[in-house]
């Protein structure tokens, strides 16, 4: 069976050579791909010059989302766009998920309008599955909901249910990030969806995590407001980067550790290769009737690389038609 | 020149026995300092039979302040409490500066009753000095205040700029942590907030900061609301656990890294030796006439150790008079 993605590969701050090198490194890699890369008009001189391989199909859009455009706008104006466009042949059925690395709000924007939020969602919530000391956990919402009201709260647990089921997982448990475990920590939001969820019978709720028990990962799902959720994940990536960099003068300050360095490189790429993709995944919108997925603005081939990985794993597991029927379940 | 440190042995996880640990490992190392240790009554049959070195008084106070005691109510009912007498030797002139690993809210309230706020502070930040790429930065708010209003976000920054220029720094550049370095991101608070920042002539204010430049560290004060600081605080403790277990068990599950453990051990060491500090350091009440830091809860031995060296070098440098008195001058 193959499974098509159509991939956006306009609005990424390193331009469409880097998502299309990605792509290539992708289909080349997994033989069930097949990709429609959406591109401007005015990109068609030096893409139709490409030799690609034949699971990539080219198509061109007369208009492009920018950075500077507001969602309100895109949704009127910007019908014709890659981004759009990249869209529409999911809502169709062509493809079973859209990538983009463009303007977050328009994507999310496009996306409700095009695609359609699930009967039981008000708000989609940028997600993404986070590696822990064992496993990993699905966190949400990493930037989307930046006040989120405890119902939306609720709602992303439920998602977030919906979602790690799907996965495979059985009763996921499913905690609140907050700053400190006891029953009158936080804002007064988190704790009135804390007792919401206390109450819920078809949820395993575990309770609060704080920032400190993230990486324990005791647990399946992480629900947080967008503000603190997008700190926690960008904070990370900042921090791994900085410890690679501090290992790396390391080895080479110490004349031993010079000496042994394809070692010590081999260890150090050991040990942080488990936690690479929080450093390079983008992350989905959550909560709508098909799989979209928001890759960093800044992504490089690497990145989109990732992200069309991921995209396919949960296409061959059927994790969205799950998600969508657990999400019914929650609906009767 | 000696410096008078009192240390509340009372309410930490771990007991008196550790803050006692911390506090003689610390006069051992240090010739200049003095402490004074109050301790519940109850503790005063073992405490009395230690040896202790000259340089650690013991004094027996009738209360304690729980975990589970409210602010208020310590306001009014645990004066004589080792929380409140250690506070009160520190507003008497007797002490240079208090520590205390326990309940946070009564330390917040106790402090701001017998210490005082400086009269340009309606609300005490946490905040800490932070290590980065280079050097390190202060970070405020930890948690203290988990939905500032645009003018104690100000405040913050006033606060910050204070510290820093006390620390030696010369117009030290402020930023504010948000979810994207674009005018229109983040919340009404923190929009405003950085408008006001923009027109105050005293302030270096750099604009946003997201959480992947934290430690890249171009920028000496963070200000940041208490929820958002927090997490990304403690989320970065548990990261660096995380990274430094995932090493050493690279290095124990390779052959020849096993042969070469104490070799990589020590390179380990060095690269994470920058960010221990992180992971076991306090916060201090900033905004206070004098110097409190609060220690985590669970603080072991090292990490009294550490945050008594935080304290006694901001008292050899003057730091907090210098602080008071850059406070006033924003007051003309």
């Amino acid at each position: 069976m193959t499974f098509t993605i159509a991939v956006d590969a306009m609005g990424g701050d390193l331009g469409p050579r880097v998502a299309l090198k990605g792509c290539i490194n992708a289909v080349q890699c997994f033989d069930d791909l097949r990709i429609i890369l959406f591109a401007h008009e005015e990109e068609r001189a030096w893409l139709d010059r490409q030799a690609l391989p034949d699971a990539i199909e080219l198509r061109y859009s007369p208009q492009i989302v920018s950075m500077e455009d507001k969602p309100s706008q895109v949704l009127r104006r910007k019908r014709e766009s890659s981004m759009a466009q990249a869209l529409m042949v999911v809502a169709d059925g062509e493809a079973s998920a859209c990538l983009s690395s463009g303007n977050s709000g328009a994507l999310m924007g496009l996306s409700r309008s095009i695609i359609k939020t699930h009967v039981m969602v008000d708000r989609p919530a940028l997600a993404t599955d986070i590696p822990a000391n064992d496993g990993h956990f699905l966190m949400l919402d990493l930037g989307a909901n930046i006040q989120p009201r405890a119902d939306h709260l609720y709602q992303f647990a439920l998602m977030g249910d919906a979602w790690s089921r799907a996965q495979g997982k059985q009763s996921p448990s499913v905690v609140l990030l907050n700053i400190g475990k006891e029953a009158a920590k936080g804002t007064e939001e988190i704790q009135l969806a804390a007792q919401h969820l206390n109450e819920a019978p078809v949820l395993n709720f575990q309770g609060f995590v704080e920032g400190d028990g993230l990486y324990v990962g005791n647990h399946d799902v992480v629900v947080c407001d967008g503000f603190s959720g997008n700190v926690a994940l960008k904070t990370s990536e900042g921090l791994i980067k900085l410890m690679n960099r501090n290992l790396a003068a390391a080895v080479r300050s110490s004349l031993l550790g010079r000496f042994m360095e394809p070692l010590a490189k081999r260890l150090l790429d050991k040990a942080s290769a488990q936690l690479n993709p929080v450093a390079n995944s983008g992350a989905m919108l959550l909560g709508l009737q098909q799989l979209v997925i928001k890759t960093h603005g800044n992504s490089d081939e690497r990145a989109f690389f990732y992200s069309i990985e991921y995209a396919l794993q949960q296409c061959r597991q059927g994790v969205v038609a799950g998600f969508v029927q657990n999400m019914d379940d929650f609906d009767q």
